[in-house]
Order: structure tokens, then sequence, then C-alpha cells
């Protein structure tokens, strides 16, 4: 997908939410679990309530993984049946991956290719040569942490190195690396107020921001400092939504939060 | 496994080897690609052929990964095929990841449990709360990168946070974080002359050292300078040992390979 797409679906939709599939079978609905493939169930049942609110779907890698061949799979059915039923959506493979080179091809090829979502997460520690080979796909994104939304984000991002502190000197060497139009960047909610000084290195790019809803990050603060001319926000919830009710009225309910989340964008456009 | 157990391994087999376990379809002999599972078998001949030579072996989990399913099976076999059979053998989940704590867990129980792993590679970017609950597990070990072996390394890890480099930030900030006993580190054998200030720091943890071999760092100058009173290193060759042959003969002539590696190491014993 292109940005030019995405952007195209932000407007159409009124919409820069994303929903984090981030599924746990202790706190899904009960009666899932007797289904074939509780996680898919579980994902397809909250994508069809809630595809025309948002515009990109983020299952976390960490949750598939834990639960072994079936958790792989579940998350393949899950990109695949989105690919399908919602082209116009955004994905995310949220994997914060970064290797070597030659490594991350093969990384880069398990989720652009293999999996073919149209973005995966990656961490910047490794430098450029661990994440230019992400960049050289065409037509797909790769959105970097900078500032994340933890508490350990001050154990080492936000540390001056030379000048600047860390997560500035990441935007500031990363947007010369060669494809870094591919390049989107991780910005937690939770720490709002950098958003103004983020905006002054990177204005345009898109930020991928978590951390609103159960980490306390404010919409409204987000939206103040790190909106762009063309919204530039994908702003992600998972727990408040997916989670917003764990009986048989689940994905109604998450549509109702989605739809609460949506309402608040609007006002943007 | 304990650290102890490690060590007893280590001087019972006067070796400090990993081999690398990064399997590449368009590398491993052709004549496996006929079989049902290439990558395992592939994995099985060269455990088999050289556990006696090496004290750990390293999948980097992106070479299966990017198989998708099928790779994800090659990987759970193969480390389910080293517990049973040389179960005195250190194993290493390479996955480098790193994510906000309750997702941290999850891959913890991914590697640690569902696979089983000794052990994990992690990302210290997002900080305290994305390494510490991997260290909560018992007998298991997680190995953070400090400073690793490619070009990339110079983007970040050596740049100055305030008055040290930021790798050496990375190991004086975690040596104090919870179940730091279960620390170990990633430093490339690429940059040998570090191993003098890096044991400054750390004296005593091990060491997982990349890049001696196909990468061009030096066994012998990783020794000079990191050895500890345990040994505390591992030093890792993949490409050096598993592609050593891609005839008939690939799983002799990489116990061969790692052979001369071996009696490299027994000097220090």
């Amino acid at each position: 997908m292109t940005t030019q797409q995405l952007v195209a679906q932000i407007k159409q939709k009124k919409s820069f939410l994303c929903i984090g599939l981030d599924v746990d079978l202790e706190k899904i609905p009960k009666h899932l679990l007797n289904l074939e493939d509780p996680i898919f169930e579980f994902n397809k049942a909250i994508i069809d309530a809630t595809h025309h609110l948002c515009v990109a779907y983020k299952p976390n890698t960490a949750f598939y993984e834990a639960y072994g061949i079936k958790g792989w799979q579940a998350l393949a059915k899950t990109i695949t049946y989105i690919n399908k039923e919602y082209p116009e959506i955004f994905t995310i493979a949220d994997a914060k991956r970064g290797d070597i080179g030659n490594t991350s091809t093969m990384y880069a090829k398990a989720f652009f290719e293999d999996l073919a979502f149209d973005s995966v997460t990656v961490a910047p520690y490794m430098g450029k040569d661990s994440v230019e080979p992400f960049l050289a796909f065409k037509n797909k994104h790769t959105i970097m942490l900078a500032l994340t939304s933890n508490e350990g984000a001050f154990d080492f991002q936000t540390k001056k190195v030379g000048e600047l502190e860390l997560y500035k000197q990441v935007l500031e060497t990363s947007k010369n690396w060669k494809n870094a139009e591919n390049l989107m960047y991780v910005v937690g909610a939770t720490k709002a107020e950098y958003f103004k000084e983020i905006r002054k290195i990177i204005p345009t790019s898109f930020l991928l921001v978590p951390g609103v809803g159960a980490q306390g990050g404010s919409l409204q603060d987000v939206c103040k400092y790190g909106l762009s001319e063309n919204i530039g926000l994908l702003i992600n919830s998972s727990r408040g939504i997916i989670y917003a009710s764990n009986s048989d009225d689940f994905a109604k309910v998450a549509a109702l939060k989605a739809k609460e989340l949506q309402q608040q964008m609007e006002l943007y456009f």
C-alpha cells in the first residue's frame, strides 16, 4: 500500500484509528474457546465489527508466537482474512525486529512476502544496515521505534547523545537512510509533550502512537502536537477496544469503543 | 540450565563454541530438498556431527520465520531434538526481542516455555521493563545486545551518552536490574579491542560473541581481552561451519571446521 492510499483511506473514513489485535486466550470470551481456532475467530469478529471505523490493524506478534504453531497459523489466517475482505486496511506486524543485514532481509521477507503485511515495526539499536533491508521493499513501510510509551523509555531513549536525546538522534540519523520515505516511527502517547519537538525533525512522517487508553495517553494532546497536514498519525488502541466486553456481545462493544475514538478523531477533519 | 552447568560443560569439552543454525534453503545441499523437512534434516545432521565439539546451538529465528508455518515447525523440531538427544547443550533463541512488559512476558513464555530454549537474545532500546520479564524466569538466561558486530553499531551504540558510550551505558544500567545474574550480553568479535573496557564493567558475565569467521573477527583477540576466570565467552560461528560444504559430506566438513575452532579454544584451558 502506498502512503497516498493510506491517506485517502484516512480522509474517507475520517479516522486514524489503529486497532491492536493482541489476543490473549485468558481474556477473550469463554464461548470462543470451544471453537477450532479461537484466536482467529476472535479477530474475525472484531475485524468484521470495526473495519469501517479504523484504518489499520496491528497484531503484536508476541501474542501469537506465545501459542507456538497454532498461534502462527492464527496470525497467518488473520492477515489473509484482512487482505481478502478489507484490502483498503493498512496492516502492521508489530514485531519490533532488528538484526544484521542478511538476517533483516529474512525478517522482511517473512512479514512483507510470506505474510503480506503492509508494514512491520523494527528496533533501531543495530543501526542503518539492520533497517535498510526492510526499507528496500517497494510500497511496504518500516515503522521504527523512536520514543516508546513505557517507563523504560527513560533508561536510554531520553538520555542525551551529544546535543540530542537518543530518540531524536534516531530520527535525525534515520531520515537520511536509503528509501527513508518508507519510514514511519513509533512515538508513545504517554509522552505527548515530546511531539512538538519530534515534528520539528520529521514534519510529515507517519507516527504510530500506542499508549492511548489503557496506558493513560490523551488523544487530544497527541493531536494537538502531532498532527501533520496529511494527518500523519495512526493512533493505536488494543485492550481498550478488544477487551471492552468479554461476553457474547464483545464485538459489538468493541465497535462502540472504536466508534467513540473515531468520533473524537472526526473533529480534526 | 544453570550457569554452573554451562561452565561445567565448557570445561569438560574444552570448548566455548556456539554453532549458529541459520538455515537458508538456497545454501543447503540440494539432495536435502527432496525430504519432507529439509531444514530439520539439515540441522539434525549438523547437530549429530558437531555436538561433542560445541557447547551451544543458536538458531536465528528470522531464518525460520521466513518460511512461515513450516519454518516454525522446523524450529520446534530442532530444539526438541537437541533437548532430547543432547540435554547438556545450551540453547539460544537468537530472536532479538523487546517489547513493553506484558508483551515481553508473552515472548519469554514463547521461547522459555513453549519452545524450551535455555536463553533468548533481546534488544535494550525499550529499557528495564522490556527486559525484566525475561529475567524473571529461573535458570533461563537473557542475552542482551550491547555492541553488535555490524557496521550499524557505530550509528548509535558507540555514541557518547554523557560520559559513556551507549553500549557501556547499557551494561552499567542493566547490571542493576532485578535478577541481573540471568543476564548475558552480545558483543561482536569484530570489535575485539572493546572487550577490555567491557570487562571492567562486567568482569564475569557471559558474552555471546558473533562475528568470528565470515565477518572477520579474530578468536585470539577476543580471548585475549574477553576471557573471564570461568571462560565467560560463547563464540559463535554460523556460515563458516554449517556451509563449509554443500555436498553430501556437509555434516562431516562442518565437524572438521568446528574441530578447528575447538582446537584453538583448547589452548585456553
